[in-house]
């Protein structure tokens, strides 16, 4: 079964850094999905644009090839991909300079009353460049959109340079700062369990929920961007930006729409309501590691140090980092959450699980055995899906005993086909003009407001990474964090 | 994955009616499997008892019969039916006379320090004569359980004088009045949900549930039963014990313990806090029915009428009965139970179901669609099983659109093999002397103080039963009943 597709408006969408890792990888083949399912209207035009010279020809050549590399051979329908390919055009743009930008603008002259979006694939320092350069060549409709990808600075200073110069030359309701952890399903089925349902609001609070986790684990390391790493590190990498959304969206009050602003209205609430975390209590609720050598799947794996640049021989960035945030508010205050991110982790997983209380007594008595806490696991990845843990009784003809089973909300056997990738649905809606998935000024700076401090405490009380191993869950400390509070870090079984 | 059988003690157990029906279709097959499953301990006994003279072989040759009738094949081990015929013995006992009763006390002399059960699976009528039959021949020892079986009267007075006639030979501790609905799988998942899961106590009130339901729905008429069900009818058949028990469950406070007397008392409170029906809202609350000639699968089946005796040419019995009964408590008032039991109805089929209220606002506006409220249907026959109706989001890049999907709690998926019959755990239970699931005198009583005033209405205001076809889900009205309040019958899709 497929939920029927609804075409967009006809567009242009100019993507610069349009022969990058990210457009090859994600950006090409998510609109090309889109392609396929007819949600592409004619007359839509994808422009790429970088530094480099080339024609259309060989654009399309490349891209065709990311298509081949990056989409399952059985969605590669000939014609489409030739639709879809006739859809592309080239155009060298100097970004810092003069050079390309009219030319770009001979491209898309013709679609003045057109949605026109310029996705900035780039990197962030040339946000400013490449906005002003929009601006200056009258390339800025009010039809325009313009998409920025993280990472957003690296502190709040830097976070507002980059928005104050974009916001120069556009408004607020043309901007969309992605995170594409907001684009996966499951994200929007937390919202949908949530605001969708009846059951779910009424123990979601500090009454009925022990306590969140938050699971962010890659088993990558940084390997080729290490030199970028080094200069950021997990909370800034991850934590500041996709972790906090994702907290922000179990932890906020129901927005009165799904309008945009009033669901980042109580996002931001959320972010402000952050417990600061600083050099009073960085020690106990703060965990930084650092992977040493390792094996994962059996294999053995370099340490973080041999991935830097040769030459380098320490460092003080985090590659884990474990922590234990609390949200000021009546619904929430006491209760942890628990965030967790690192890299060579065991397994790559995404997840979040809320940890409801145990019952207030079993009246079953011993005799009943142990009831255990229900639970809800929302998994971004791999297996994109929603369990919720319950329990029921072991059947038999003996006495109340119980077990504990796992309903399945996962997509997979619920519904036939793949799911949409993230970028599909935030694709698609930049061009519908729907800012809900996507973060406001506000938003990733008070979640700069709240992280700096951290970084500060961290350097000034140098709190340096504890090592770990490659393939394992981190130093202990980690550990420790949460079994201080009687609880315990979730591993699925399945 | 079965789960671990812990093997009662050693019990004498005496089945009066031990040529009946109910003890071949039910008691014999269910202590089988008890046998099979290594419940039973050595020495147990088991001895049947009726009127009828009988050698022990010829018993034993009939309960054979009764096994490879009503017990699967494949569970017939050959070892296991020998071992189990071996307990078996047999006594003519005369119950309203002096014969016999010697004879049985002999076979069972040396078992006065053992559990001693006599099931009384006889008419109500000679529950008197056989309590004080045993009591007279000095066959009731601290150790024996007597277990009546329904109807316990027809109305408050009659009831009243078989729980006095009991009482006056046997204290409440050792009388076991059986409902074998309690015993049922499901029911005891009911009690599992909402007590050992913290989920659903918050939402299990007024404040979430629109409504309950509760269905009993059988295709068969009265066949060869017409005599006596002529005299009965759905409201004492069904509504008093089974329907009402079922509600109990449902709206009872969470009991301190489930020890018998805890769980009596909860329910009690809830048969005490029912609305009185009478003859100032019977018509509004009330529906009887009485099935015409019609089909079912394809097949025509005759009318009430036409299934009684010959002769009979009318009958102001009801067949079916739906009606709206509410529980005046804090927690309940205000909440509808709807109840609708009938026979010769389309379908087989017995379900509670919760309905609970819409959300209170849906902030996905009209592009969401309709949001259906969250249900939990708690089916007890076929296919003993608990589904959870949620909303999620229709899987697609496009907006938030939702979809009902029922997540299956169903046994027969979960756990191989299948489910205990309600008898064999509350035959056990017996043995155990845990007397939870079965209904105190007080619970009775209350839950005739409730039925007589509707069939004293019935009958004082001339509300004969409204005819409906066979095969279909009874008279209009009772569609009527609920789509007033603008509510509808479940009926699942499955």
């Amino acid at each position: 079964m497929t939920s029927r597709i609804v075409a967009v408006d006809p567009f242009d969408l100019v993507v610069f850094g349009g022969t990058g890792d990210l457009a090859h990888r994600k950006l090409f083949p998510s609109l090309f999905r889109r392609e396929h399912d007819g949600q592409i209207s004619e007359p839509s035009r994808i422009i790429g644009v970088s530094r480099r010279e080339m024609d259309a020809a060989h654009f399309r050549a490349d891209v065709k090839k990311a298509l081949e590399t990056y989409v399952p051979e059985e969605e590669l329908d000939k014609a489409i991909v030739k639709r879809f390919l006739a859809r592309l055009d080239y155009v060298a743009v100097d970004a810092t300079g003069d050079d390309g930008w009219e030319d770009l603008k001979a491209h898309i002259a013709d679609g003045l009353d057109r949605v026109r979006a310029f996705y900035l694939a780039t990197s962030p320092n040339l946000f400013d460049a490449i906005t002003h350069g929009l601006s200056k060549h009258s390339l800025l409709t009010p039809k325009t959109r313009v998409v920025l990808e993280k990472p957003l600075g690296h502190d709040l200073a830097s976070a507002q340079e980059i928005n104050s110069a974009v916001a120069d030359v556009l408004p607020e309701s043309q901007i969309y700062r992605i995170d594409h952890y907001l684009g996966k399903e499951t994200v929007q089925n937390l919202m949908a369990l949530r605001f969708a349902n009846v059951l779910f609001e009424p123990v979601w609070d500090s009454a009925h929920v022990r306590h969140v986790q938050i699971t962010v684990a890659e088993k990558v390391g940084v390997e080729g961007r290490g030199g970028y790493y080094d200069h950021s590190g997990a909370l800034r990498d991850m934590i500041q930006n996709h972790m906090l959304q994702l907290l922000c969206l179990v932890a906020m009050e129901p927005p009165s729409t799904m309008q945009a602003d009033a669901l980042r209205d109580e996002k931001l609430k959320v972010l402000r309501a952050l417990k600061p975390i600083d050099e009073t209590n960085v020690r106990t609720l703060t965990v930084r590691g650092q992977y040493r050598t390792g094996a994962i799947d059996g294999k053995s794996v370099p340490g973080y140090l041999d991935e830097l640049e040769d030459g380098v021989t320490e460092s003080a960035t985090e590659t884990f980092v474990a922590l234990k945030a609390e949200v000021q508010t009546w619904r929430w205050a006491g209760v942890p959450f628990y965030l967790r991110t690192g890299k060579r982790l065991p397994s790559r997983v995404s997840e979040i699980v809320i940890q409801f209380r145990e019952v207030p007594l079993s009246i079953f008595g011993s005799a009943g055995g142990f009831l255990a806490p229900n639970r809800l696991v929302i998994r971004l990845q791999p297996d994109e899906g929603v369990k919720l843990y319950l329990m029921i009784k072991d059947p038999g003809p003996g006495g109340m005993r119980f077990r504990e089973v796992p309903l399945n909300l996962s997509f997979a056997e619920t519904f036939k086909g793949p799911n949409p990738d993230a970028y599909e649905r935030l694709l698609m809606d930049v061009i519908r003009g729907n800012q809900a998935l996507f973060m406001r000024r506000d938003e990733v700076e008070a979640a700069w407001v709240w992280a700096d401090p951290i970084l500060e405490a961290w350097s000034r009380l140098g709190q340096k990474p504890a090592s770990y191993t490659a393939g394992t869950w981190g130093p202990s400390a980690a550990v420790a964090l949460i079994e201080r509070d009687g609880a315990t870090w979730h591993e699925d079984p399945s």
